[in-house]
């Protein structure tokens, strides 16, 4: 417990209750907004998850030992109904991966399995590399053009604030592969999906159509990627040896971590927040994503530190987001009938929050004024888009629960993402504490509010 | 042949010759060094290097790889006299490397073996951790502190635009292991000796004692280095898992690369300039050192195509820089009869030259006024240091030849310097350009100078 907090567990807790009224000095939705600038709880757990746990592939025991060190963490910091929800998930796990040009011009390069990737045999295999600048020249290639060859798949993935370009070049890793299969490649490598320029691949899962084997699918890195297509460009037949055994190993347990900042009014409603806690194997998952479940929690126990708020706070770590968000699904399955009145997630890194997408009812108005005018100083703008909520908490937006999402800047999120570089030292903690002040801020409003918070219309 | 060495040639040959007077318009030199900015003779080494020959280790097959490519290369660009000078050296070659905290906080970490490692039997070894802050206290400490344990040693190695942490830190990496294995130590590691923060450990050459025994030693990434120490703050023993299984594999024939610009007047004496062919295994050797021997080799291409020159231009693009200088000490060996009449060399990346250090005769100033005065505009100024001329040709430095120090911007070089991230990407191509015009500038003066180029004082 830290000054900062002391101060703003001694606010007058009607004051929350009461809609911003001509008044003196700064408000206490603000004055917890600017303590949390200070924030270092979040700081804390970030460090915490990947120093003592690291790695937490979904339904490996790593994962397991994420979830008892979760548990621990939320009880020590004040939250009540901590406990786990269990579910089974089939689980993939990584094994030895090793690429090499053998001709023209021998040399190693930096490959990483695709999640879900198949595996070749622990030897290996040795074929020719048949190249394709994206993903719609394989698709239009001969099947006999790609029989029996490794597929090399490029783009031209390029850093944009908003992440947008992931949604745009992100078939290249979930299609590519399956594709390559059904024409009967041998094997497939891709172009890293990402941003940066070091040898570290980007993993991330791959999606097989309905009746396809998996065959070996992985990414090289950028540098890698880069060296392939300047030897390609030599124009003398390119042969790749590859080594990728991961493995199936059945169904596993996986599970959500939750905990509550329990309310007042039961018929309030809930407020559904989290992030994931699985990450993929490569990194310790700093940002991606112990930052999302370290900003909610740190915000939602700033809320706690108030009192008692009239909405009960419902953290949620999901487990196996990355690995066909199975979390997720079991969630909502489980929870659905209840009265969950609003949503949001963080799962973009830790870089700071740049603007608001609110999608509520229009009666609603009232309440995302007062948040958006307590984001404001933090340098965060109301934008127009639909709050999709993300992975984990999207399909209770989609069926019409009120959301918001805080994008955060992720010009630098896809040099990191899936890779062994995603560590610690990669969180900026001003950063950091700026979206702990912004959560904290949309929480003060929420949590408090007398209004109801209506269903949103539903996307059309 | 571009268009800007075309004007070049046509310039009169005697222009060189002649001390500057007062005349229209830039002079030969100028023209040459302003020529030089538009240079992609360098680029084109670097890439073709790094694409079709990439790692190349000394002694390794690879290396030798490089020296075809090599002797090819050079006889492409017109030198005269391309051969290779074999000689044979005790090699060193990468094994398997893993590392794994066992306990209390199971997670891989990214390590790789220094250069003459020893080895742990194939399964590896686990042992408990014992960490030092540095050279000093590792130095201090009690064999029975030691014995049978994993040393641990850190630093606070960070970026200088001269290099100089390089030279405050690099013990750690050279004598750290073999202090820990005449203390008993099952193994090292080290934080990788570097300024980035990347899962890209740095190798680098360790050094063993006379009689001491090689014990496994290896390097972590800096994120690695710094989770490791976290995790050791927690207060518990921490328990690692080390494999790292390199070998030697007795002495097998390395090489230098030879090149020359013929000269017209035998009795002026030989400049001699080169880089280093080798690199380490684990990137394709762009910064270090494919930049070297680009610049160099495109300088002196830039200077034969002026015609004739008085001095021969001899470049040397030795073998087994980064493995004891094996290279160099063979090159001295068998050429220090020879009248070379200046050497210097370019190891140090391909970033811009920000100052020159030349170490002449006091009567030479007249040759290093001419010099200094052609840098100037390329934002070079002249410093005082003592010309070292580095690793390959520090020797013949020492023993009195004139030699100039075109020092490099090295504020980035040890992010990448030994690691897999040293790739052609890294590379700038407009500052690469930079160093080949202050190179092509310098030895316009000195090939064509109608002084003698005196020995310079020894270091006292």
């Amino acid at each position: 417990m830290n000054q900062t907090f002391l101060s703003a567990a001694l606010l007058p807790l009607l004051a929350f209750a009461v809609p911003a009224v001509a008044q003196s000095g700064p408000s206490p939705s603000e004055r917890l907004r600017d303590a949390a600038l200070g924030d270092n709880v979040a700081f804390d757990i970030i460090e915490g998850l990947t120093t003592e746990v690291g790695p937490r592939l979904a339904g490996s025991e790593a994962e397991a030992r994420a979830r008892t060190w979760a548990v621990a963490k939320l009880r020590a910091l004040g939250f009540r109904n901590v406990h786990v929800e269990e579910y089974r998930m089939p689980t993939w796990l990584r094994g030895a991966e090793t690429a090499e040009i053998v001709a023209p011009f021998p040399q190693r390069m930096a490959v990483t399995a695709l999640g879900h990737s198949g595996a070749t045999p622990p030897q290996g295999i040795t074929a020719q590399i048949v190249a394709f600048d994206d993903l719609d020249a394989l698709k239009a290639a001969p099947d006999a053009s790609v029989r029996g060859k490794i597929v090399f798949v490029s783009h031209g993935m390029r850093p944009a604030q908003d992440g947008s370009s992931y949604g745009y070049f992100g078939p290249v890793r979930r299609a590519a592969p399956s594709i390559a299969a059904t024409k009967g490649a041998a094997a497939v490598v891709i172009r890293s999906l990402g941003t940066d320029y070091h040898r570290n691949p980007h993993t991330g899962l791959t999606s097989w159509a309905e009746g396809v084997s998996p065959i070996p699918a992985g990414a090289l890195s950028i540098p890698d990627a880069e060296n392939l297509q300047r030897m390609l460009a030599r124009g003398k037949p390119v042969t790749m040896h590859l080594v990728l055994t991961p493995r199936f190993v059945g169904d596993q347990v996986s599970g959500n971590v939750v905990a509550e900042v329990p309310g007042s009014d039961p018929g309030a409603g809930i407020l559904l927040i989290g992030g994931h806690l699985d990450s993929w194997d490569l990194g310790t998952g700093a940002i991606d994503d112990a930052a999302g479940v370290a900003i909610t929690a740190a915000a939602a126990r700033r809320i706690m530190e108030t009192g008692r708020p009239r909405r009960t706070i419902r953290v949620v770590w999901f487990g196996s987001e990355e690995v066909s968000g199975y979390g997720s699904k079991a969630y909502r399955a489980a929870h659905q009938a209840e009265n969950v009145v609003f949503v949001a997630e963080s799962d973009f890194g830790a870089d700071r929050v740049w603007r608001m997408d609110p999608t509520f009812a229009a009666a609603d108005k009232p309440i995302v004024d007062r948040i958006a005018a307590l984001l404001a100083p933090l340098g965060i703008t109301v934008g127009t888009q639909r709050a999709e909520a993300g992975a984990d908490l999207g399909a209770w937006a989609k069926a019409g629960v009120a959301a918001i999402e805080l994008n955060q800047d992720g010009t630098r999120y896809f040099d990191l993402h899936h890779t062994p570089d995603d560590t610690l030292d990669k969180i900026d903690p001003a950063q950091l504490a700026q979206n702990v002040a912004a959560w904290t801020a949309m929480l003060s409003v929420l949590a408090y509010a007398r209004e109801e918070i209506h269903g949103a219309p539903t996307a059309p």
